[in-house]
């Protein structure tokens, strides 16, 4: 039976691994090496040095940008093997990844960007939306192997699962803090939140923000740390890559990533991006209730 | 059994009306009176001339702003009985709203704004979202009323209904600009546009918009007529108001209004509400497909 | 030789009320009376109780706000005579300016607006520049008692001078938040700010902000307390007032009033205005040198 | 005497190099290569082919954008000799500069970014203001061959010279616009656009766009072709490349390039970029007057 390789075992990457380990033979290798030991603990993986990862047909990783993947791929390239598949699970960058491909294409290396979305929750329960750029025929033929995911898109070339991850972390950006500024709002008329909430999420101003989010987020004032406010800041700015690439106006989207530039400033990158409204409450003197 | 009264039959009203019409006593009012009569014999309503509106124990209005409202109710004064009832589903201004529900109190008259949510259909239907402001006793009293209702929610004092219903439609309208935004600059890169919606709809950006609007109005190129721009950026002029009642920074929906009235004006206050993304594929010379 | 009076002795009106009595007999009103009694003796003003001003054929007022006018009229109304004039040089709002005009009418006097420029040292000087909204035939009247101004513009029907004077203050504060914006970008880039600046003032990109405000006020690190954040939001929001009458998109003035309530609620409305840079170096984490 | 040599005869380049032909044996090329020979026959210059200008001690470029002289450095990088001085006149990118000036550097040859103000107007009298980025011994030695410049100012490293002219053009476009803006409110309350520059040019909110812009090309409707829209925008995707080195918040500068690409759109690259404000003026449906 065919090898598997992780690089990167994160928050998401570990779990995610875990559910290749269950039905493949599944090496792994992570920068604080202690973890693939421990992975290999839990699931039966085989933790091994960087250059035995080119044994696999078919690499994943997950890491934190595609800065870290290009390092890996370098490392690795004197070891790849022709024929060999890399499915990049990272939120990296279209343009840096674009150039990634034709660089372990000289080698005969198939590069697909597969970023992920769901959370922990959907790599533990292996139900994740994997979003694929790269050839057709590439994508089914890795398809197969994504153990961990629930749904698979392909939504077109190199760089498109990139771009279409960025921007969908931009929509919940835009939303939420748009949220946010309407329930301040009217907290401030003296509408409780969850009475404003009750009404539009059963009306057409609804979005997972306002469905899911803000009442079980920021009504309960947990702010739970899922998702760093830093890292969607930098998915944000990929988005502005994106929109770069045209450069037709997109006045929202930009004025966007201004404001959680301001709040990553203003509170901290290690704050949940959920926080960033707490900005917006800071402002108002008024918590959303 | 107590009689009701509705004034204005338009699109929305009009079903409104019948449905109060199978289970009450209905007088009907409409400033064009052929619409009056027309309701009367499909209803069985009874149109009337305006002042006998005041036999009612509750009078609903459902007119294109709050002006209007307040013309009728001011013809209406020397008729109005203590102890009546006036039921607003105007999506209307809260200021006024306020201002007037202070002159009917003079008269013994109590105003409650009840803006409504769920389109034509949800009139038909009789399944609307109300979204009620003012006493809790009041609502109460007339919540039995309300035929044309699938749900409602009492939200605050008199004017917050209204506050509510603009707060959920500026929500509306950003939502739906940004994904317009977002969803061009992938087509742009190769990426389409139903791909990139399966993705975000099973993510975290997801709203009514990519997971209704969009899909059924702007990828089928249909555009359906069903609520007019140009109500929409009155609706966000509300929205303005609220947020101006407290003057906390509200950079996205501010810029938000802004630009739908940039869309107003290139298009057409007529154009459907949904047809303002036409103005960015205008400019990025590529439709979302 | 006709009487004048003077209300509202403050950092504007004090010394403007100084050059009055060097060439009218002057009658002084202020809420603090002590400052009227220090206004006689340093003056040679005369400081009279509130009912004494309706004596003068000319009334001025400089007060904070158009509020603190209404009420100081409402107070005199029943002491006032027809043919009195009354010149408002507070930095108020046309749409209540356009009511207590009206309500001053009713009693034969007749309202200008006549805000001022120049700041505390043109009110020294004696060469504020005044912009004034009422009729023609009012103005040439009032003109000749204007002590305090250097030029004299009438600039359209009464409000008009606010109108100017709150849209003045808009573009300076515009000007100066995209300057700072902009030499941020610079200063982090290795350009210093007085090169920038030196470049920018022989060029296209020149303002006020970036001629006098940031070299004598933001590279010095002096920030002198001239004009306070708080007041200068004041003006934003009566500019957004102004642009709220005709609704037409004006996305940058508006945004700039957004960005400015930031900065009031992160600094302080006692701060200076163009402190309001402060905040944009705290986000840069540099300075601008 | 050292030879200078001057490529791109441009409506800026052209009396460019004409004031160095007057001064210094001046080389000139051009794409258009009948344009050379006119330059030849009218300054006294020499028309060479592209290789022969590597015979200069200085060689000057003013090309539309930093790709077309790269492009032409590439053609040339053969012929170069160590020692050599370049000196771009060019509005160009910074990053592209410093990558430019790196290859340059390798063949021995200074590469100095020298952006100019001034418009044609000053190119033709000699006035120009030159903003250079580069070694400061490098800047002394090219100094006395600038007989375009009234002012030379050496305001950073490689790259820093562009940097200052785009952050110098995006202060235009913001002022610009945002005195659009504000003059359109005012003229929609009855002031004419006159009355009220006299008294902002009188006041604090006065910019280079107030003084000279509005009152000579909009107030008389004459909207001379002096600075192309498309020039300008690409200016501001240069600023927008400044502003992202950092990322910091700038929420001004970036919106203004929204503004400006929707103009752009909406009228034509090739309407002159003061142009932009007839598109305020069709969604005010009045003229600034």
């Amino acid at each position: 039976m065919e090898k598997v390789a992780f690089i990167g075992l994160g928050a998401m990457g570990y779990p995610m691994a875990g559910h290749l380990a269950k039905r493949f033979p599944t090496l792994v290798w992570n920068r604080t090496f202690a973890k693939a030991l421990k992975h290999q603990a839990e699931f039966g993986s085989e933790a091994v040095p960087l250059e035995r990862v080119a044994e696999a047909q078919v690499i994943f990783t997950c890491l934190p940008t595609t800065q870290e993947v290009a390092e890996v791929a370098e490392a690795l390239l004197p070891h790849l093997r022709p024929g060999t598949y890399w499915v990049d699970a990272t939120s990296g960058e279209p343009e840096a990844s674009r150039r990634l491909a034709e660089r372990l294409g000289e080698k005969g290396v198939t590069y697909l960007d597969a970023p992920v979305s769901g959370g922990t929750v959907g790599a533990e329960k292996g139900t994740l939306t994997v979003m694929m750029g790269g050839e057709a025929e590439a994508v089914e033929r890795v398809k197969p192997y994504l153990a961990y995911a629930g749904k698979v898109v392909h939504v077109g070339p190199v760089g498109a699962g990139h771009a279409v991850k960025a921007i969908n972390n931009a929509l919940l950006a835009v939303n939420l803090w748009a949220a946010g500024e309407g329930l301040l709002a009217l907290v401030r008329q003296g509408v409780p939140g969850e009475k404003a909430l009750e009404v539009i999420n059963a009306s057409s101003g609804r979005s997972n923000a306002t469905e899911n989010l803000i009442p079980q987020r920021v009504l309960t004032r947990a702010f739970p740390k899922t998702f760093a406010l830093g890292l969607l800041v930098k998915d944000l700015g990929i988005a502005m890559g994106v929109l770069e690439g045209a450069k037709d106006p997109s006045p929202l989207l930009r004025l966007t990533r201004e404001l959680y530039e301001m709040a990553k400033r203003e509170l901290s990158p290690e704050a949940d991006h959920v926080e960033a409204l707490k900005l917006l409450e800071r402002w108002a003197g008024v918590e959303i209730r």
